[in-house]
């Protein structure tokens, strides 16, 4: 089960009590989690047991990570030692300093730590990322800003990410581009903003291979929010951004259903594209509410969607070295500190059934059996012809026509979409 | 003025008088306007003044098309002759017969007295489509059906329309794809359908260029309706889809602005990426309501949307061969025969009072000059050699660093998106 | 279990084989499926198994209803001879005359086999409604159109309506605004459109009285389509009217969650509140997809909210004497006559899940004595105050004051949202 | 032209440069702007020009107020000298102390201030509203709170709230319910808290008769964000709610236009529904973006839009003692102190254009006059009985039935929507 589910906890949520926030402004407020609205919350996260890597600027260091530990004995119920990792969001695991040297050398004193807990804990890190969007100096983008100036210093934090990102071994690195896109068109040069983009991450790419990094490289896409439109809208878009550009080998993408919800598809919608395109690598397993139009970033307790998750995980044969990060926050009225637990104990309970689900769906064979025969017209004849890409438009005409030796009219064949859903729920 | 305004009224919408529906099953209703939720409603369109093409199979024929004539009278403020084209929707413009053969012959009797009424009125054809979607055959999908037989009838209806398109001298071919795309992901192998519709495509193509058809290829994107989820979801997805199957050149894309805010962009936002991707060819200039969530067709009445719009196809050299196709009904409500000339005159107004807003905006300069000094740092130095390509991420450390060479932290730069806006407002 | 899921199959759905459309217009169409996007499709309904008694007007009529038979086999897992009911949609049941005389004494002739095989089936009718709506006569407002003349001849409708509601022994009547409502504002009364439609409950309320009929009288919310706006926009709205003019005794409601997540609400949110203001009467209980915008009426299949629709229905003490009608419509391209079946044994199944799941968690205990401990602070001291309306803002200042004596600053609570759903998934 | 755009500035986003938010944690970050996904930004507000009356608790005091003077002179092209008033919102005013007096003891030197700086500058007080939402013990609701201790302290605010608006000369009291609403229903017993929060403002009701407040009481709808569902979600659902508690003479509303929109509604729609139901107060005047589905909060730019809204209110005859409050931010990304005032001019000339053109509508008479005549059939005859509510089913049979004295079918009329939408783009 642990080569399936290979659950990642967020470090910036879960261990800093935060949203990704204004902790480089001020070091006091670590403990505030910040809502759509922009409102704080009290979140008792101070304790040691849970924000201790989080406090280190602050205070002492005790030699082990009990809150790590707890995190690893929470999940009774999943019948298996369950791999955990986290993925610390850069930044975010150090205070910014005043200058980029004393940001670096802060992260540096942070991942020493890090290291020494993730080799006491056996605790392993799924992605690391670069945090190129909260800080105000990219509120204009940062590939994407008009001004060279800030894509040059996103530059240096990046190179810096990724000299990180190998320090700690992290198997993948994500982008998430909040602020690569626009708040109004009026000011905006789509063409320029792209051409950016893409050069900036051949830059990433070229880097990589420099130092030697084994990363996956990952995009996250997301329509909107922060900015009023992203480039990377949902999973096709960014396939398309980096077909035109000549980036499709380089990356995989990091699929976050809520932001899969918010670019207008159904829950499942973006993982199943791009797999189909064979560019699934990860995914940040959260849920939104169908009736919001923001990112709440739940944690995922919906047995259908998980379901039909990993039922296109297994299909496509793992996500590895990708895995499922919990990107989500506990609401901010979940004050409690156990709250955080039961959180990731209840979606880590609800990923496991859908894994069943899903297998049970698969080697019962019914459904897939079911998907198999309607599409079975491709394997010979002409349909094979039209599967190879070597059939014409004047083959087509010639089927069709209707006289004694021809085909005529075809058959009316029902899609049968409520058997299928009857069916799916015999499983869940 | 009418170089830019290359207006074009819909056959189906306006002389068939009648959404694109039953005419296959029953002539006599041809005068029934089918709202999104089924509901049909009376329409006095029988007139011989402006359904005379529609009635053909029904009744004499006039030699002329006076229906043609009173839109080409109806625009006496817009200042100029402006060009008037039409776009027929193949099988829309004759009944669909008992078979393929039959079907085929009552289109070229329709053809011809099509090239007769255009010769007569000197009305030339912006764009033909075929009517791959209405037909119950395609309900699963016609380039995406899991039945081959049904794709083979599909090529077969192409090639038919492709033939038509020439036959007519059509600028160019629409291909819209209402079925293409899936209403449950159980019983749909999304990687299996993207390819048939890639070959299809290819067939296509194929056929184009044996018949030496001067037709420009559009594809027209829409997230979803008919289908739960559709795969030409919007301008940027399409793009994706072509790039990866390597049909980029062959084809351009035709973006209608009620689908777009369907996709959950803004109005203008499909028409803004598809010309920054080089890719904009033609646009379906009809309204939604932001409030609603199905392609209410509207007339286009908004006069920033417009401005916005003849902003774009200004800035990138207009859209020949392409043009404004007013692919949109009037309200099932407006029943009277006037309220069709009212909804065509009103919406060519609100476009040409876009063009002359546009043409201002862009001859004042103030605007255009303002974004264009906000990415004056790419023009030289370390932006000059990112906009190559020839940058690295070592020398963005570089230039970040502070000492006393370097430039260390950007300075802070305004947005100015309400500055943008209320010079905006001065324009119109 | 027939006690709390009083099933209802639509007659207009499930036997006439088409959404509520051009039966009016044209008897020969009867068995197409027009969707959303105004297309048709091929239904093989005209089977006299199943739509028997829609073919009335057009042939011969068996003197038994099989059809109904079928349905009422078609519930095997269900564990008990449930009750099945159908619901009518007057003027659907009858082709509409040339005169309201004519189309009356259709009416009465169907009506008079209706009884009949009423008597022979045992199937009893849980609701009528008059389509007040479909006609082009109501395209602008049946109760609210600004002509009188319109307002007039569907209080002639109405009238026949609560008649054939008396002969048939229906248990409820329902109204649904479809045009009650404005497509824009511009030419728009609202005031006195509002008027206008209470005074015409008002005609209604008075005939039932005079004619001494049983029915409950449900409104049915939806916020838009066909309309763009409509007032009866969600459960509250509907709520509101009633109250504002004095006719919240004479009326309760029929909600419809595909209509409530139309109005941006969650699936159970109208059910919810349409019970604690003690007005939900009955639930037409379809689903629509999260993802997309307009009325799909699809089967309900998910068991989670059939849960928590049952949930609430339990806690106010069942139905009676509304029901859960199936208001739904099998998928355009679900064209076996078996998929009509599966998709109500499918829905059935759903909501007797649902049933099971929510008697468990009130028979538990658990979830529902968390809620009560919430609220306990609310049964005593200033609590009870608050409760009973005798508190006053002085009282909360001198309670909140810090002193020896006092309370100061409230203590924090978790909400526990995760425990909440974590638990909740034990039962599904 | 000042009787009709009595316009406000707030004082929280204008003068305090940051969302309602984290002031009472650190009053260190009061120059953030705090962003929808919780990103905070530089703002350079701290200079006292403009935050003078903000910064008082950490600083000097300057005996005037020129921030507010230079706003008064920032209107030169809307033709008069405007009414100019600003809103504060309490709590924000004025630090939170560690109990309840010290805080009233804060806010007591300030509105001290507050009235000196009034009498100074002449500045008026268009509204105050009591902030019972950000602070995280109204996390779980502050009248709804399921702990009556929370409750009685939102009551203890409310109380030196009203205190204030009087000491300050307010002209309204502002409610918004923020936390009045659910996060999940698994946790809430709404009846409960419906019930709580009409007690809650019966007893402002019973206090502002007291001690004789003149403010008129608003209560200012949204649906959704900071709650998932918030129960006062539009203008039509408030007055629901006060007429089921007999609340309706007591409170009037505060319509934002952008919590319309996130309610599904078209930009006017509630301007225009409370207007017909005789509740319309005061207006919040500021803008969403249609494609976006959380409050933006964007300074109004759309001239149409100002145009419905003014024509509303011209219609009803004013909005006195309401008024247009700028409950607006600018953008993030505007980070120019001139940002500031170019939003305020640029939406005031916006407001002011809006005006002019819905003078000209209401003196042309062109569509005032189309919109008569569609009702005119109930100023007479059965329409007059119809509207005087003395009508009755019967005789609405009677007259529409066909014979030789009768009426019959209704005639078709057409709703004209875009010849509307034509003549009205003729004023814009």
């Amino acid at each position: 089960m642990e080569d399936w589910l290979r659950f990642s906890v967020c470090y910036w949520h879960s261990f800093c009590g935060t949203a990704i926030t204004e902790t480089w402004l001020d070091n006091n407020i670590e403990s505030s989690v910040v809502e759509p609205s922009g409102f704080s919350a009290f979140r008792p996260d101070r304790d040691p047991t849970i924000t201790e890597m989080g406090r280190i600027p602050l205070g002492p260091r005790p030699s082990t990570g009990p809150g790590m530990k707890e995190l690893r004995w929470s999940q009774p119920r999943s019948d298996s030692e369950l791999l955990l990792s986290f993925s610390p969001s850069l930044v975010d695991m150090a205070p910014e300093g005043s200058t980029l040297e004393e940001s670096n050398r802060n992260l540096d004193e942070m991942t020493d730590l890090a290291l020494q807990l993730q080799s006491q804990t056996g605790v392993r890190v799924l992605w690391v990322t670069c945090n190129l969007f909260a800080h105000p100096r990219y509120m204009n983008g940062a590939a994407t800003n008009p001004d060279c100036h800030v894509l040059a210093y996103a530059g240096a934090q990046l190179k810096k990410g990724l000299d990180t990102a190998q320090k700690l071994g992290a198997q993948n690195f994500v982008f998430w581009g909040g602020r690569e896109g626009f708040l109004t068109i009026h000011n905006t040069d789509v063409a320029a903003e792209l051409k950016h983009m893409a050069n900036f991450f051949k830059m990433a790419v070229k880097y990589r291979e420099k130092i030697g990094l084994k990363c996956q490289f990952l995009i996250e896409p997301k329509p909107k929010e922060p900015c009023k439109h992203q480039y990377d809208y949902d999973a096709v878009s960014v396939i398309g951004f980096l077909k035109h550009y000549g980036l499709e080998n380089d990356f995989k993408l990091n699929i976050e259903p809520n932001h899969t919800t918010l670019a207008g598809h159904s829950y499942e919608h973006d993982v199943v594209m791009a797999s189909a395109f064979g560019m699934l690598g990860s995914v940040d397993s959260n849920t939104g509410s169908p009736d919001l139009g923001w990112d709440t970033d739940q944690f995922p307790m919906d047995i259908r969607n998980a379901t039909l998750l990993m039922k296109t995980i297994i299909e496509q044969g793992g996500l590895q070295p990708g895995g499922l990060n919990f990107d989500a926050k506990v609401r901010r009225e979940s004050t409690d500190l156990e709250d955080l637990f039961i959180a990731h104990i209840g979606a880590m309970d609800t990923f496991a059934r859908g894994l069943r689900n899903a297998v049970r769906i698969i080697e019962d064979g019914i459904i897939p059996g079911m998907v198999k025969d309607r599409y079975s017209s491709f394997s010979h004849g002409i349909g094979q012809k039209v599967e190879e890409g070597s059939a014409s438009l004047e083959e087509m005409e010639s089927f069709s026509v209707t006289s004694s030796s021809r085909n005529g009219e075809p058959k009316v064949t029902s899609g049968k979409q409520e058997k299928y859903e009857s069916i799916f729920n015999h499983y869940i």
